[in-house]
């Protein structure tokens, strides 16, 4: 998780939104691939931090025996993502968005262990302090990304 | 429906999997973006036809009265993506791919339903025989594509 957290450190460091992800297989400290939102920074909507770094781990067989790190609760789209390529278990920093207080981002904790995943939530004070900062500035952002408007 | 079916065919001319796709606003014959699978053409495991139309979209606020057009029912990410960006509806050409018998491709209409989804199946023989077509030599192209191993 230190290492998606510094994901995420390192797009909002160039202006973009704060997730980061990192793909491991289980018991190794070397990541199989890293990632972060590229929304800003490719004009792209796809590019949640999960997917772009299971972009970046390009084409596989399977993804038996792996982890992703992430450091905020996936969207659909991720959640989605993660049943299809049988990720068999993520750890999440950051549990939800609870502002603003009429579109609250809940995330798909319920959804992906109703599919097998395995889940582990850590409530990270790291990932939450840097999301909280971008929120201060970003919130029109924020919504795009969770396609709310 | 037949634009992305043209779509279909370009990637299967370039040795790629033929699955393509089209975003349309309601009632426009102009598309907003169109796409196709680009696992061979880009190593990329996350562009499935309709995720690579929606890239080729760019940002957006919203996509309020867009209908998404697929040669092959979504797989879990693409459906979860359909969600995540509150896409409206959905027309799909084929519903699902039963070969191998053992590891059958049924897609996730009844998820996009259960999510608000309008979904409009149309069977299409166009897109069933080019894909047909595609699986008498490709089987293990494809199961890579769904996470089959």
């Amino acid at each position: 998780m230190r290492q998606a957290l510094a994901q995420a450190q390192k797009s909002y460091d160039a202006n973009g939104i704060p997730v980061g992800a990192v793909l491991a297989r289980n018991n190794e400290r070397t990541p199989l691939a890293v990632g972060h939102n590229q929304r800003v920074q490719k004009e792209n909507p796809i590019l949640h931090g999960e997917m772009d770094c299971l972009q970046n781990y390009g084409r596989q067989k399977n993804y038996r025996g792996t982890t992703l790190y992430t450091t905020l609760s996936p969207c659909m789209m991720c959640a989605g993502t993660v049943v299809q390529f049988k990720i068999p278990s993520i750890v999440i920093g950051q549990k939800e968005v609870r502002v603003p207080a009429d579109k609250p981002f809940t995330g798909n904790i319920d959804f992906l262990r109703s599919r097998g995943v395995e889940v582990r939530l850590l409530n990270d004070p790291g990932c939450e302090a840097l999301f909280a900062e971008f929120l201060k500035n970003n919130m029109d952002l924020w919504l795009e990304d969770i396609g709310e408007d």
